[in-house]
């Protein structure tokens, strides 16, 4: 595997000073990371789109409901089973049974393959595993085809008293794919303790909110940096977050352009002391939801100031048609890598504390400032299989795939810390959980503003 | 992967079919190991081989100091390292550093990209590992050169104290990839407790004896089939065992003698029930010890009566020079199983709980039912990678790689649980230790015979 080619990455210098230092570090990284998992659970699974600008490498967003299992390569299927063998025996070891919830609007053929790779998976890891949906339009056990000869059956999902199943099979283990950007539905509330749900209510984007996300990956990336002795600026994304947003009133958005411009400010004085000649922009997002909608690229705060109709529209409503009320402005990590003359930014996949893989994301249309989950972007598995935990440390820096992906890996895993930070801390059954993470603003970034 | 070509199996129709019955209870399987496993502590790593004689599939040799890791494929390697930071995390989660034991007679050079190899997956799992060897011949740090443009630094073991390890290195845990023929060495008697000492020093050779594994093995193998409702006797082979023979002596071996006869005699008894047509066999080896030394084939107990002095001298000694005086009297297990038109027999690697891999052991020059450890053999990694956990369960029965693999893993993580109950019953610091195996003889197999 050695031999993989290495994605495209211009102006790499310093992410390949990073690099060294992370391949010369691998013992107390590892180290660190159990010490870290001995502390805090891991979330069952995991995915995290990271931008490698080639001066920093940053994750941009972390989904506790990872919806793209079918883009993994065959290859990495073994590792993702092992993990899952290991998140089952941690979690339920007594589970012999698991239903999947799967996204309400669940057409999409992808997304149905992602579905079934993860029953795939789950049922080489021992469990019987089927799908009930909490869409209305599964009325009935409903088989879909799907390419290469595949097929998924999805069930209503049933109550029955305070379990939920599918037809004659009560599952001990309910796993979500489903953000629960609309809530918790009905037929999931107060189900019996005994039936574990993963990951917990809580993880929902009706309830989790990227800022705070954000907020504990801030304390994750500088104990980090310490470790490996770097900026911990090269890993971390600055942000700052507006909790009242009001899109549809021409001035509801005063918080926003006042943030925009203090972030903006504060990118612009780390460019110029290391010297950079990029443009800073910052990504303007829901603080709640997913799928990539109300996400925006800001160079000037004028752009915010003077939204027109069109560009509040998109802003303001996110999956399910949910009023976004709540901003994160996040500094924006140009991509400058690129695969198939696409720019592309590699999403990392995590089961348990474990990398089970990643591809690239890609859009042969986009900038490298722009947001790249939107319509026209593909995916390529392409050299970045099971191979994230194989570091070559006798090769020349930048020039292993093995290298890269190892990186890119223990990345994705300070996402995977956070994420468990996060949980840990919104739990509303942990004494701790209402202030811990909220109120904490980024590295060094301006405090947060209601 | 699934299109994988399946290795040639002759007359291969029972096996099919427990194949089948092993596939219908993935599920019930995989949670009754899980349930073992929360009893029974696996050992570090284990290799297990077996022999596939179509109408049985059983584990004939259970090695807790593996030692062909480079014989796994390039592909198989993630999974390993995977597993190994399982190992580390249950066993040693503080653990920084590692010395690997290497054997003693060490110049042989495949034997050295294993040692390579288990350096690269416990480095990779994030470790600093180095090579501790307790050879005379080993004064000073000794860089050997491998193929492939690999190296291996080999260091003197040396003692400090309590504690081993090598100059200027003092490691949380010393990995035995020594089996420990001539006993323990010296340096490493009564070391610090605090130094972990993997796999204990019980699993030596001068302290197992294969009989108490078979012994093991026998419970395994008669839960495993009531789960799956087998005779056990497919999956287990039938067993003797001689305390004390004198090869050198020609009136030493009447117990052999006559052991030889009873179990022949059983075999025959099974085969005419089930209509085989095959020629009953044993094997005789010694009960302590490896590498394939003093092993031999007998169809007939006259064969043993009238051992000629070569016979006798070969049997009468295995590795290190040690005299042979306990052996063990296993069914012979023919394998009807090629590769390449050699005979073959798989053998599974294991790491914690998890397979991580396997090959085939292939020798062109000899028959169904002689033992293939021996000079001439060969290794082949092909189409036998990371997949033991991945089986297809719409396949048609018998053609599928991934399934015949999954089986495989299952009757090596059967062997495994047997370790792991001998190793528990053979703790020195256990209250059951003494007698809780011995004395047990195999599945219906003859009493023990001093």
């Amino acid at each position: 595997m050695s031999n993989l080619s290495v994605p495209n990455l211009a102006a790499a210098g310093p992410v390949i000073e990073f690099e060294r230092r992370i391949l010369d570090s691998v013992p107390e990284i590892e180290h660190w990371f159990r010490q870290q998992w001995q502390e805090h659970t891991p979330p069952f699974y995991c995915s995290v789109d990271l931008r490698n600008a080639g001066f920093k490498l940053a994750p941009v967003d972390t989904n506790l409901f990872p919806g793209g299992f079918n883009n993994l390569a065959e290859d990495a299927l073994a590792c993702a089973v092992q993990a899952a063998q290991v998140a089952v025996e941690r979690t339920c070891p007594d589970a012999r049974k698991l239903v999947i919830v799967p996204e309400r609007h669940s057409r999409n053929v992808y997304y149905l393959m992602n579905v079934a790779r993860l029953q795939r998976i789950l049922s080489s890891a021992g469990l019987e595993v089927r799908i009930g949906s909490v869409s209305e339009e599964i009325t009935a056990a409903t088989t879909i085809s799907l390419p290469g000869g595949q097929s998924l059956c999805v069930e209503p999902l049933v109550r029955n008293g305070r379990r939920v199943g599918v037809a004659d099979f009560d599952p001990c283990v309910v796993l979500l794919n489903n953000d629960l950007s609309a809530g918790m539905p009905q037929i999931l509330r107060d189900i019996d303790p005994a039936q574990t749900l993963l990951p917990p209510p809580h993880a929902g984007w009706s309830v989790r909110r990227k800022s705070q996300h954000f907020a504990c990956y801030d304390e994750v990336a500088a104990e980090f940096a310490r470790l490996v002795q770097v900026d911990p600026w090269l890993i971390n994304p600055l942000f700052a977050h507006c909790g009242e947003v009001d899109f549809r009133n021409p001035g509801g958005n005063d918080c926003l352009v006042s943030q925009v411009e203090q972030l903006l400010a504060q990118i612009r004085e780390k460019y110029r002391i290391l010297d950079l000649q990029q443009k800073p922009f910052v990504i303007v997002k829901a603080d709640a939801g997913t799928y990539g909608m109300g996400v925006m690229t800001v160079h000037d705060a004028a752009e915010v100031a003077n939204l027109n109709r069109k560009q509040r529209n998109k802003m303001a409503v996110v999956k399910e048609g949910l009023e976004v009320t709540e901003v994160i402005i996040q500094e924006g990590v140009p991509s400058y890598e690129t695969v198939e003359h696409g720019v592309a930014e590699p999403v990392v996949y995590m089961i348990d504390r474990y990398v089970v893989g990643g591809f690239y994301r890609v859009h042969p249309n986009r900038g490298v400032d722009e947001n790249l989950n939107a319509p026209g972007m593909h995916f390529v598995p392409l050299a970045f299989h099971c191979s994230c935990n194989l570091p070559d440390r006798g090769a020349a820096p930048g020039s292993s795939a093995l290298n890269r992906f190892y990186v890119y890996g223990v990345i994705g895993r300070l996402a995977l810390l956070a994420a468990a930070l996060e949980l840990e801390r919104g739990d509303p059954a942990s004494a701790a959980a209402p202030s811990a993470a909220a109120g904490a603003a980024g590295a060094g970034a301006p405090a947060q503003a209601g």
